[in-house]
């Protein structure tokens, strides 16, 4: 099988043909990029130069290389209000297209609302299926077109997802619900700005978008389609950490004062029926009876146990003096906030193994 | 002035040492360990040897030690659990003790539910003022006895302050409150444990006492003597960084459904107020235009610009689609979380310039 | 394939398992350890979990484990002198042993004087082969037991070998070769020392063991045996690096007077012909051609194009102005400096593809 | 007195500013860049709008600010090329001239040969002191232009500077040094480019420049003044660390065949005179009996106890295997290595103390 991938310099791209590189049913992977064209993959990973199905890179120019463009699947890792422009194409040719940017996750008002671009292909919208497969799954087999989530994203929607239940909906203050999100720095991407360079970041944190991040609509786009809880409400606040890849989510949720800790036993119940056949998400602890005693093989979350791999960690806990729910989620933002997922929704389109190409193991 | 500091190898007591090298009212420092005992202080930190007030590394035995010392004032950098056994002894002999454990921050009952340890001088509870020198000024000046505040509870307490008037608590949901915060290593002490390795800590970032901290009593006991908020409650988590210094803590507040943007307003003001004349404290941005425009001057609140100072930042920001307030407040740990908040106690009590030794100004 | 680890907990330990999670040669994993009797994998790395190949952590009581075990392969991880004791009795049940210490990497009396530890299996060091695939292939295929490289002498020998050719050892001043290296934390092992704080590595840099360490021997050891080069010194001085994986070891190699680039051509050349078909060696950049132009696909060599991968990158410079080679080589200690390398050598003797579970690309 | 920084807002400029902030001779400071006309100083270090003396940005337009310019002082934070424009001006005024930049560090062939700029006041080459006060302390005092020190330089000058003696210079193959030096990434300033992103650093380590870099010159330069030591030669290689701050330069000399420890002992003794009063710098251990028992209080080096300090630590070893001497110095690039060492400079050219603004105690 034949990939192409546009914009492939990219921290995305990279990480793309970093998983391609051992996906055992891709042969051929065409990187496209107007910075490199002609150069060998290695010139942006070296370590790529030891495996035969990279072509050099291509060029990119625009919607002629589009009309062109002859593949089983392509990605798009451009910027955002770049693949509304190419993804009709590309499906009407029988291409799979995997988009990386936002321009296929949010309606067509809320998009324009957000990102402040016109939107130039609302009809694909609808038919656009969001890349998140603990939840889409079966839709994602059969989608032509795949609105690959945001990192922050999937994070708060893999770790809140277990709460949105209809029969919990009332039981906690919907709209009292914080996400404190945090984030190493190839989440910002490769851009030359003063505030990303090395000794700006070393010994720093930085809080952004603190009260509005693009992330917050897509997140409650998501979760409200999923039980109707249409008042869903999210307080999202991200920082920069010092780390280059990463990201941990805490969620603080409250429950209302006649619940307790029998509703968080149901709840991480729930969370245990909902995830217990997922692959790639990983409750930390014998969560049923996180309340009572741990066992001796739990261990806590911590966001190296993530880290190149394409997992999603999950902890659930009960802060019983606040009546709070604590729930923490990590990822690696390039592999299941990016490219992983990405890869896993090619997968799935493609009736491959979901796994392949994704069973990497972390370390330090 | 002679000054000695018990436990002096560890990180406080080395940054104590740090910023009494430049106090221009101290003569002389006697630091006591069990490690080190007879060597110069250059073992624990070799840019202090090129300053003579520095006395090589005493015994320290206890009771023993504490009946003989002699000196103006004496920190205690004791494992909580200590300075009970010797904050009477030496305030009888006229010596001014600043401790930087918990032994005297919190009520007994308190202190033991959360410390698990049996107090045995509640009779100087009582008499210990809170080092804060932002809300306890006056009382610091005539104290014998100081219980320096922790870390995560300096920056919070600060951060949160200026909400907790007693006008403002009726906007707000008492007990929604999240206080997010973030440490780097330096806060667990130099403890030779695994999971303080570099090699674990580099590429990592670790929640931990997510549902329970012992600063949590802390920040709610001192708040609530403030504005008689006998109800207020904060919902804690802190998670350790990969940096070795610095504090950032976000705390998220909502406010009720009648209240809004006229209200953050209002409470900008007041921090304006409280904090106008406060050198250590700065407002980021001209807070009480912040909803409007910001001026050219402002800047964004970073963990950099406060680091290797004496300085807090705080940031006040409103998501008024959540009607939220974002507070973050911004501290070293070591300095105003620590050392240098336990200097400027020490200033107060001896009438010196509040500011001695305080001086730094932080860099990349 | 059955295979074990004794002392599986440490960081040589784990990285193994993360290599054989993915190699389709093996089928099963037992892991030996005496802090975590009877634990998932999990507990020192959580993504293992994911892999049914692996069981839990078995008791290791030495030679009465050693007695009891039966496995195709036993990678023994632990401290020097405990080898010694075991390797035998694993090899006469006809079980292949990697040794990833360093008690079969040299002569006796020599390991005597560099580990202060009385040798009692002398009759084995010379059965050992030492694992460097790149020079020791043959022996390796038919070896029982292997004496796995140290990290900075598997730097130091492959960025050495090139030079140590007969024709060329009269060019250069060959006891004036400075081996300058350099690694991170995970080199020193989980040791729970202070000076392995994160705290007090964090911004530092350590240069250690200045003018002798016991990598010295073992390199020289290795590259007399090559070229008969009886003479060859090495000036070794180590650096511990403020991450927490790979190596860098800069070679400086001073020609004679009546050398120059002439010479240096004709070494590079010689490389080139060496590591030519080596799968897991890249020159950096058209090695012959350096001193002319370099071409648009050549790169500098930076470490992390190698971390996370078993790859060993060498760049070949020539300081025309002082007549010096500088060679750089660059590897990951935990995977080429390591457990990478004894899975290489494992393929080798158990007749498998060399690459299997070491085709890794790497990454930010 | 009033000082003026011309180029304030790069990493220098920013770091002239925070020692001048407790400087106790310096009144006023007057910051020029083209970037913040207007703007407080905060906007480039928050830290800096707690002290009074630092006016606003004034904007800087080349020839016509020079002329302008009304100071005492005048700091030169200028690119290459620059300050040989404006420093006749200055001077010609009365106003003393300190230069960060190279442009009169060396003699104008080798300048033009290096920088590959043509230098247009070479009438001034002549006049300027080259600005290492542990070496030419007394020039300093009656100059009007000093040449501030490149990083590098200062830190393998002084690390040199005591093999450098006549009755030396026999004893070691002089055209056989070599120095490989680490440097933070604060010392390639603030440019934005690709290869200076915290992603591309964090996880990094980068040689460069490999056989050669420009301060190579520099260090010769001054050396073979001290001792007619015309054909001293370095073999400098430097490499690119992952912290943003710090240098550690290892000088790797080899004595001839008749020479040994006896000799290496008489050179620490070298050592031990010409340093003995230099408060900067730091021999570490009892460097005369380096070769027998180390004393209880001695340490090694390691870059932390450096950082935030204007020390230059500097270690002696000798390695009798390879009849070798291994120098080992360690700065802040910041401090003693750029804006420490030129308010040095300032003290002496204004008669104050020289250690005044500069006894900062540096920690973890």
């Amino acid at each position: 099988m034949e990939i192409s991938i546009i914009g492939a310099s990219g921290y995305t791209g990279i990480e793309l043909m970093r998983i391609l590189a051992n996906h055992r049913n891709v042969d051929s992977v065409k990187p496209y990029s107007r910075t490199y064209v002609g150069k060998k993959v290695g010139v942006v990973n070296k370590s790529l130069v030891k495996f035969d199905k990279f072509q050099n890179f291509h060029d990119f120019d625009g919607e002629k290389t589009i009309d062109d463009l002859d593949s089983d699947v392509c990605f798009l890792c451009t910027p955002n209000g770049e693949a509304m422009r190419f993804a009709g194409t590309l499906i009407e040719k029988g291409i799979k297209v995997i988009d990386m940017s936002a321009d296929f996750r949010l309606p067509a008002d809320v998009y324009e609302n957000t990102y402040k671009i016109k939107h130039t292909a609302t009809n694909l919208i609808d038919e656009a299926v969001y890349g998140l497969p603990e939840i889409f799954r079966e839709k994602i087999r059969t989608a032509r077109l795949i609105a690959n989530p945001g990192c922050y994203a999937t994070s708060a929607i893999l770790g809140l997802r277990g709460i949105c239940a209809a029969k919990f909906k009332s039981q906690f203050f919907s709209d009292k619900i914080v996400v404190d999100a945090k984030s190493g720095t190839s989440g910002a991407g490769k851009k030359t700005e003063e505030g990303l360079l090395h000794s700006e970041i070393y010994n720093n944190l930085k809080p952004y978008n603190v009260s509005f991040h693009r992330h917050r609509p897509e997140i409650e786009n998501i979760l409200r389609k999923l039980d109707d809880l249409k008042n869903l409400k999210i307080s999202f606040t991200p920082t920069l950490l010092p780390i280059s890849r990463g990201i941990i989510t805490n969620i603080h949720i409250f429950l209302k004062e006649n619940s307790g800790i029998a509703d968080f036993n149901e709840i991480t119940g729930h969370y245990n029926e909902i995830y217990k056949d997922e692959f790639f998400v990983r409750l930390v602890g014998n969560v049923t009876s996180l309340h009572s005693k741990i066992s001796n093989d739990d261990f806590e979350i911590q966001l190296k146990d993530v880290l190149h791999t394409n997992l999603c960690e999950i902890s659930l806990n009960f802060d019983a003096y606040a009546n709070r729910i604590i729930i923490i989620s990590a990822i690696d933002n390039l592999l299941k906030g990016a490219s992983g997922q990405a890869v896993q929704n090619m997968n799935l389109m493609c009736d491959y193994d979901e796994k392949e190409g994704l069973m990497m193991a972390g370390g330090v």
